[in-house]
């Protein structure tokens, strides 16, 4: 294990690419092979250089005229910089945020306080004869979001202050599909967000599409004094992974997760001519900084090592690309090869869809593992998916998440009726595989679910994949430093698992 | 001044207490001495070391199940035990966000929510019979606030979403009376928000006796249905600099500022009892991390420094209180020996006013001094406070400031009508002092308002200081390792500065 572990490409990046602490000198057991780059990245050496740098040198209030001070909003221009070109944006369109989160929520407040300023409801004169009066504004999403989308845009509709239309993907190719958003935009409709790559499938969204069908659209709306309809994506998922240029998406917003390409856990949202082409409205307010956009001292180190994890993208990632495709690719031929293609079953292949470089999202098929997990399997795996109760039954961890998650269920394609409280608590087939892994860290799907333990993931049930075959589904996400000879490692354990839970069938 | 410079209490405190990357090696005459520690502090050591240990190590996301996760997430609990315990506050009630402007925001939201939640204005039959029928909610502050409570409560004014009341504060002791937020409550009162000690100043609220008063007449309002007057503190000045506690305090919430105690540029906010005693309705919808009520994939390194700074503060407060009360008193010393006490007006000084101890708001005064600087003095300082044209005026820097400063003029007491656009590019007395100074770094007043310059501080004018006097001010902070030696140092630079300047007069 220690000699495949040797043929990694970059000790650095190799190192890196697991969690650490465990140490060089733990025994080959207790190695682990990370898989869950969608779920997080670790920080690029240079990023923490970067960021260690700032908190020692640059310490100074931005906003200080001392050099200090100075020193501080250089390193801030200069990020800026470097996070705009890796878009292919201006660096006078991209304001920081504390991350992707704060960044989605922004936009969505941004376009409904703009609608509301610009096609006040009833009550003025001027407005009277609009076919807006008392129109709600509308905002277009699909059903494969991540939840800082859809909760925001569900909130919304709660308050009644704002219609929302959840276009669902295609079962055929996971995606959604452009005639169906055009075919929602009605005259109250001011924004389209739809990500730019799927978290659990990778699958790649029509951004471009769509963009020059809005473009169009809005010559005519403009025309009839219809408001303009504003295209975002959440790139979170797909910077790092593939060339991302905000000219080719045609997009008026686009989200920034560093933690999702080797840096810090801040965000950035690109604005097309922020303030000018693009309205935005803050949702905080305080001492001037970003300017007004987003007030509150600015965050120096984590902008420092976000520009030094964009510089690092725009210089690479063609690479970073193609080596993770490389290996991706490798993944799913070992798995097909050692459990027989006929129990593979690719969530995230659709025929003639683009996908991430680095997302592999599968499940193991056969009666006996669904047997032998349906029967509430004890477990005792160093990985545990799930803590559990002392009959083995996984437990819950985040108050507050199951009125959410009903409500999730209640959405996904597909999905049975609701469970009994009883039978809620037994955990998925893909968990119990995970948990029995000795050397694999991966998920079943996006991370802040992890506490869901039994439900398949709405995601895949959008896209069409059968509830059966969706309970057993594992997400693997490669990063810049995977090896094909981990890749050998983790199926290796994966088939051990399996034959375990198969023998306890 | 390298003999006076080592006389230092703490060689590695003091290297902190300036700029960095000036280095050891410096000639004497370009060392600074750093006295703006109410702008921003540097980052302990074992802060950086906890954030690089996290960066390193604890980069898993916190929702993973896996050890790289719950390694993260142990982190994450740790740190929030920490942040309470400074407070002595309990775990459950921290909940972190990305610093103290969202955390003001963020009580300001809430309660507005709430009330709205609790009381719908018009077409509820439960409500017709009610005295706070169609009534907005009312929110109390006072005029010396930071801009992060000012401005978005003015923001609610605007959208006619709530009434709010300024209190002035007493021209005679700087702190807000008791007696007038008593007065400005009514029916529809669901906040009272005043800042635990002032920015400029230093003054320290009463905020334990509003709290008594607000509980007796809660017991009132709770039996004639009215709603409860919740009361928040923004500590972010006060932490680390004098022992705080949310018990002697009897807040509802409690703002943290990592950065103004030596600690990364995050925040937390205490909300008694969370989400059970006290509401708080999240801004934010996403993940579901920090019980839904503040999302976003934590920021494990940030979040673990914060947590360190806050241990520190916890061990070593009264020693931090002790050592900055001697230096600062000593500075103030030094300054009325040195100009003599009819030049030195100390602006933070009110009789039996209780105030921070490293807080120092003075003015020289002198007519020469005011003419020199009328006379629009060209100036050529290293530590020049602001950009300036060719013709030697301060230039604004940051785009969409006027506005909101406009409002300030019209609000600040003692003000004289607005300047013409001419007038207003001349620079205070105070920041021309500041600028010919060779070593020492400090402010007029708060960082974020530094591109406004000439306006005398709003604050100085709300306590009563006179136009002219708080023109001359400013404000110097000292920190934990400032010496008796800086003070000397800085009480000579200042004296030369000001012999050029009447030179020029």
């Amino acid at each position: 294990m220690e000699a495949a572990v040797a043929t990694s490409r970059d000790a650095r990046g190799r190192a890196a690419s697991r969690p650490r602490g465990r140490g060089e000198k733990s025994p080959p057991d207790s190695r682990k092979v990370y898989m869950d780059y969608n779920a997080t990245t670790p920080l690029e050496p240079e990023v923490i250089q970067a960021m260690t740098e700032a908190m020692r040198e640059a310490w100074g209030n931005p906003s200080s005229p001392y050099p200090a001070g100075r020193k501080a909003k250089d390193i801030i221009d200069t990020a800026r910089e470097n996070v705009a070109k890796m878009i292919c944006g201006k660096p006078q369109d991209i304001i920081f945020t504390s991350g992707g989160t704060e960044s989605n929520n922004l936009v969505i407040h941004s376009v409904v306080k703009h609608f509301h300023q610009t096609h006040p409801s009833k009550g003025s004169l001027a407005e009277l004869c609009s076919p807006l009066d008392r129109a709600m504004p509308h905002l277009i999403t699909c059903t494969v979001e991540h939840d800082s989308i859809r909760l925001p845009l569900e909130h919304l509709v709660e308050e009644r202050v704002a219609a929302v239309t959840f276009v669902p993907v295609s079962k055929v190719n996971g995606q959604v599909e452009v005639e169906d958003i055009l075919a929602a935009v009605c005259p109250a409709t001011c924004l389209v967000t739809i990500m730019l790559a799927n978290n659990e499938t990778g699958v790649i969204m029509p951004i471009s599409e769509i963009s020059q069908r809005i473009k169009a659209l809005n010559q005519k709306r403009v025309a009839s004094g219809l408001p303009v309809v504003l295209l975002h994506t959440d790139a979170a998922q797909a910077l790092g992974k593939r060339h991302v240029d905000v000219e080719d998406l045609g997009v008026d917003f686009l989200t920034i997760v560093g933690h999702k390409f080797y840096g810090p856990r801040i965000g950035a949202l690109y604005v097309r001519g922020l303030g000018e082409l693009t309205p935005l409205y803050p949702m905080l307010f305080g001492g001037g900084q970003e300017r007004n956009f987003r007030p509150g001292t600015e965050n120096t180190p984590m902008i420092a090592g976000l520009g030094k994890a964009a510089e690092l993208v725009t210089r690479n990632c063609e690479a970073y690309e193609a080596h993770m495709r490389d290996v991706r690719d490798y993944l799913e031929e070992q798995l097909e090869a050692e459990f027989g293609k006929q129990r593979i079953h690719l969530n995230s292949q659709f025929p003639g869809t683009e996908r991430l470089p680095n997302t592999c999202n599968f499940s193991i098929r056969g009666p006996q593992l669904q047997e032998s997990c349906l029967r509430g399997t004890v477990l005792s795996g160093s990985c545990c998916s799930v803590p559990w109760d002392e009959r083995g039954r996984a437990l819950g961890t985040r108050e507050g998440a199951s009125t959410l998650a009903g409500e999730e269920d209640t959405r996904a394609a597909g999905a049975p009726p609701a469970r009994s409280a009883s039978a809620s608590r037994r955990v998925s087939p893909g968990r119990v595989v995970l948990a029995r892994c000795r050397t694999l860290l991966a998920s079943v799907g996006a991370a802040c679910h992890s506490d869901h333990a039994d439900r398949p993931s709405p995601v895949l049930l959008s896209c069409g994949i059968p509830f059966d075959v969706a309970r057993n589904a594992l997400r693997l996400s490669v990063g810049r430093s995977t090896t094909r000879a981990e890749v050998d490692l983790i199926v290796q354990d994966l088939k051990q698992a399996v034959a375990q839970l198969e023998g306890q069938a």
